[in-house]
């Protein structure tokens, strides 16, 4: 238990990994880090290099005696490691920006972690996942895989029903909506606590806690006054006060896509009208701006600009994940994982994102008993959905995934969604090997 | 036990009563009817009075001793009755076309029973029924309610948690799917036998049996190469043939506005455009026609024309339904009622329409299991909406019917909910005391 | 659909086959029985030959053109039946006998179905049953197997989680408590309905209807005052009225080795003082009786003697099933099938003894809802009794009979489950291929 | 949140109390304690006084400015308490003394918590506590009911079910599993981690960890090589090695009467013959001798003697959940609480003794699952044992008590059960209003 820990980083050449560093870092005290692997694929070999080498300036200036490799050889990374971290991005901002664009074809929402553009994106990443985690069953079975690759429930619920490998899934929705409550309070972080609901990027905050003391109809109240909880990439659409009274909990800003459905889906063909370009267009060029910083050989730390990407509180999410792991520390995180009979309104075997006991034997949910009638119907459509596009995704069954797609309340009508997924298969068909 | 039965028709003014009356007839040899009470209120007496003469004509002419009444009080109806049948409609016509009417203002499907239009129609009739089962009760607590009022689930639930009568609620949709796969098969009704799984107007066909063989797959490559399964009221989309591989199952007609909303939309869109009137004005026009003939004093039966009002199989559906309870059959029934368990996905205390044994006792269901993927979200998203719609029906609470009408899947958005909701309120607050 | 049928009689020397012979007989007007195997064992081929006979006598008598054949060869039974019957014992009545005896060595009740008796009895048949479903599997995989063979529960739970062969259980118990409850009500059977709960041997009646009347009140009463539900094979304790009042619903006969330990245990080790012999020494008495009867060439009926035997309403529950099976009666029927949430209590995959409707489908449960609290513990206490048994007769694994036995309620002290355990598997070793 | 605390101990003139004020000095640096009121009843004055004078020099000795006072007056010591700690015993030894003593005359276990002495004990005491919970109610509901009162599990059920009081019920018997585990390791507690499963005295060590590593198996071995793992008050039975192997989890104390139930009775039994008296009469000698030291002005600590008095922990359990809750932490205790789905075999809304988070918002239990089946079975009867005593001790109904009574896995035979129940209700009846 003493030795140094080995991380592997699978997608190390994401431009969220200074995040990432900067957590072990930070940690470093707690945290025993002595190899770094990042790993990528041979055409993310330039970011990868710029990467490593920004890591490498990071890591001496902080003093540590942490080993950092680059390498594209996966099992090389993987052997032995402790943990295993997942933040890779199948067919790149290229596949994101079609995930985006073709649901719009048909006046339905493109959104690249929920809708048919989140569908598309799980189906290219499982079978990549699964490779990954045969990997894992070989070569290093007791590592912890921490899942940021989205669509994270649907990525974890995949790894648990079709391999053995431990795994979590990690979201910074959750963290983002505490920081949030905390600074429409006007309280520090840490004396904030909620009880999350849920699925990925559709977890509620069911009850919310300042010093221990509810003040959740507090919280709500600022809310629906237009106190925005929201994260850079969704349209800031203000929630509409009577509803937030009706809902009477917390929504995750990804609920947006939901409950507003008419407002975001007008934005996003005004936005396509004016050339504004779709969101991935915009990350495109986020990116290419902060790899040429990253390049900058006197930056030896995480460049503020990061934030504007959408990763924050990345590095507080996975690292003191991994210190809750790794120092056997019997606390509280919220995580994707198995569910259990903690929602006693959804079935033991699948992923829910919920409150959690971390330590070294894995994560177990805290009870939370039935989903409130006000969101039990959405959160069940949604899961379906998940559970259909789990299987479609591994088998490649084209009626498994016509149903999914079906399934999924931003789509619904059979006849566009037949369109979407026949579109879906022909311009991700590279990505798509089960479905070939 | 030998005494002859007292039947109490709540809304005999109604268009169908020639429809129940028929079916007494046909089964006056095991079913000893000996009183039928059949009740309005004022602004029904001049249907109601046409009724009640073609009702002594039809009785009559088949030379039975059944005494028949009219009346407008309707605790004397209740007294003592064996068996209180409703078939109101709160409001009457011009409330459907409000009904179907208000949603279309917003792009949102209009209907009478689903939807926003169905919403308004329990949130009106739930005080009523509600005053009935007072009056059941009082003066008749052994007596069943058979419930045939709209939304005939909602209804059935309301009455189910919200007093002691005892009740089974009842829908002609599926004796008319058995009938329907019996002409597509081109065999005799009574050789099919297909597992109910769902919810009213959201029931799906699981299994069908054509002489005890499982003839499923048959059934659905038939319907997917174009075989009509439909109702007189809902509008003729052809389902795809993926479509229905995909599900596994039968539809029934309802589902074409969940899984089609945007082909009907567009087909009530352009029928408003062409002036063509909703549904609630072609059927008054047909109600007029059928009241013209049901004067003719030479009528003593029930006319053809009432088959095109679409409630055709309603006195199979009732009638048998009744002498299965008298004569304590143990017969299988398709019906509304407290699932306890048979379908797992759902909690015990909601109602479902399913196979039900039905006999003296009640009606206990024949259990089903879980609900496959494919379906069980809609269900539950379903599901969800009725609750809060059985709540806000009976609290008039203006958060828990704006919750109702959001969790609906053919709304969704909230914003538009509110909107929806406002109208609603206003244009039929003569009907809801509960809300004022 | 139209031909005759292949039934095959796995133990057709039983001297239980007149009574299912005189079933089929008195049936043949809607059952078009065309051939019967009789099938046995080389160590029963004396046997076998008398039943042979007598059931060719029989047939004859009846004028029925139903083929007769013996066989030792079980392959050619089984090849394309529509019905296989199993009603076998291994072992024997020597096998029971020790069944019986074992236990009394050490204080514990001796049954041959339930205690520790019915444990050896299980673990002694699971590798028999596991066998001829292979052959069923592989020469007649339509067939119905219909169980007889006790413990009926475990035996029908190995079936359904161990092969692919459709089963359904049944046993006299619940027949016999309707007939019983006819009796005392003095009404004929036909007129009883009972509503039964639970598992075999461990079944409850839990609403009685009289003409679809709830009469469990009335049946009570006159149980508690000594009305007398019992069986020939069980000892005569009166229920106690307390006893009765306080259960609320009807025990079954096998209930008294539960509720009435001591005194049956009493009564046992007396009998044994007595040289009164087990059970099963009185049995193999009647049974010599019965067969030296049956030798008798002029003798062409099921003798009267036959219900001393036990087994009395054998024929009536055995062919009225597969009347309803083969004639797809959607009838209600009481068997021992998997629970599917009829008993919310119970996990969906156990086998439970309930009311079902059967046709040729198979058997769906009736909803039952929870179990009341009273009937809980014992009922769950004796499924996971039930459930370690069947696991450690497929598996032979010594713990987990060890644990089996433990968990009996007849049993419960650990240390003698272990004295049991080794006195059972060494006495029966022959028998016992998987603990080898 | 920084105003001291007022701590209300009902039964403080207990002999355990200083067990208690040790706790709270311990923890003086976190737990603001500010009043201590210790009520009894006019019967125990004497022994209040002796314990308040102890108390206070305790106090003294510590330098802690807490003011101690004694009451008759409960409903003065509970208003505006912030915790209420209940370890009261109604009727006091001489009624434990019966409780053992009754059973044993009819060759069933006599022990005060479980079996028939359990039962009587918790008809005793629930209209007691309801008294005190109506007390809360009114006079501080805001307040945390911390319930010692065995059976402790039953009384906070009852709690759960008829007050509104925010209630966790505590034993000693899981912190006694930890210190015992780590003691059979040669490690510190702090290093042993539990997952407990199961009801009040009726709890299994699922799952053992050591700085977070599974050691399951190597605790099991060495318990099944004799490693006790024992409380003073229950006889020392060593476990046989293969039962624990069959168990593959850790039995806690008292399970010695459920599976060893032949050898405690003989056990008992043979100490009655040879004088030796209950454990009741054995710890009047002890609390005599107690109270003795207690009395001595010179004594201002814990005496090391009240350790034999079975008590171990007791300060550890309690004043660090009572921390817990205060300093909302977060913390994993193992509490009796509303189950909520933690272990999905059991019903969301019973009792179950578990690890859960503790804060401020109460308790939260970590989700467990599925009960093993080789546990389930006991589990289940010795809840619906639990449920029937409830009722039974609210209502006073003599059918449910003696429903309850033949439930108890201990007892059984009703016929037994009877005589029992009727013993009890004859020799209790000064304690049993409800009864009368």
């Amino acid at each position: 238990m003493n030795k140094g820990l080995k991380i592997a980083v699978i997608g190390g050449g994401s431009s969220y990994t200074p995040e990432l560093i900067e957590g072990f870092i930070k940690r470093a005290n707690e945290l025993p880090v002595k190899e770094i692997y990042l790993v990528d694929i041979e055409k993310g070999k330039e970011k990868l290099d710029i990467i490593y080498n920004l890591t490498k300036r990071m890591i001496n200036k902080a003093g540590l005696d942490i080993s950092v490799y680059k390498t594209l050889n996966r099992k090389e990374a993987i052997k032995d490691a402790d943990f295993v971290v997942t933040q890779l991005r199948v067919g790149g901002l290229e596949a994101r920006a079609r995930d985006e664009g073709i649901p719009l074809r048909y006046n339905v929402i493109g959104q690249e972690t929920t809708g048919a553009g989140g569908f598309a994106k799980a189906i290219r990443t499982i079978p990549v996942i699964l490779d990954i985690c045969r990997d894992i069953e070989e070569l290093s079975p007791d590592a912890w895989l921490i899942n940021f690759t989205n669509p994270a429930g649907i990525i974890t619920e995949t790894v648990l029903k079709y391999t053995n490998v431990k795994v979590m899934g990690l979201c910074n929705v959750p963290i983002g909506m505490v920081n949030n409550v905390a600074k429409l309070l006007g309280v520090s972080s840490n004396r904030v606590r909620i009880e999350f609901a849920g699925l990925n990027h559709m977890v509620y905050g069911k009850e919310i806690y300042l010093d221990g003391k509810n003040v959740t109809d507090v919280v709500l109240e600022k809310l629906g006054d237009g106190g925005l909880i929201n994260m850079k990439n969704i349209p800031d659409i203000k929630w509409d006060t009577d509803f937030i009274k009706t809902l009477k909990m917390l929504p995750c800003p990804y609920h947006r896509y939901f409950y507003l459905s008419d407002d975001i889906l007008k934005e996003e063909l005004e936005g396509l009208k004016k050339n504004k370009g779709t969101r991935a267009e915009q990350v495109m060029k986020i990116e290419q701006e902060l790899f040429e910083k990253y390049k900058n050989p006197a930056l030896d730390e995480k460049p503020e600009e990061l934030e504007k990407r959408g990763g924050a509180y990345y590095s507080d999410a996975a690292v003191s994940l991994i210190s809750a792991i790794h120092n056997d520390k019997s606390e509280i995180h919220t995580v994707n994982i198995r569910n259990n009979g903690a929602i006693s309104s959804l079935p033991n075997d699948v992923v829910v994102e919920i409150n959690a006991v971390i330590n070294r034997a894995g994560a177990k949910p805290v009870v939370l008993g039935e989903l409130p009638v006000q969101i039990n119907g959405l959160i069940q459509q949604v899961k379906a959905y998940e559970l259909l596009t789990v299987k479609a995704g591994v088998t490649g069954d084209y009626y498994t995934a016509l149903m999914a797609l079906t399934t999924n309340p931003l789509v619904y009508s059979a006849n566009i969604a037949k369109k979407l997924l026949d579109d879906i298969l022909l311009e991700n068909k590279d990505y798509l090997p089960q479905f070939n």
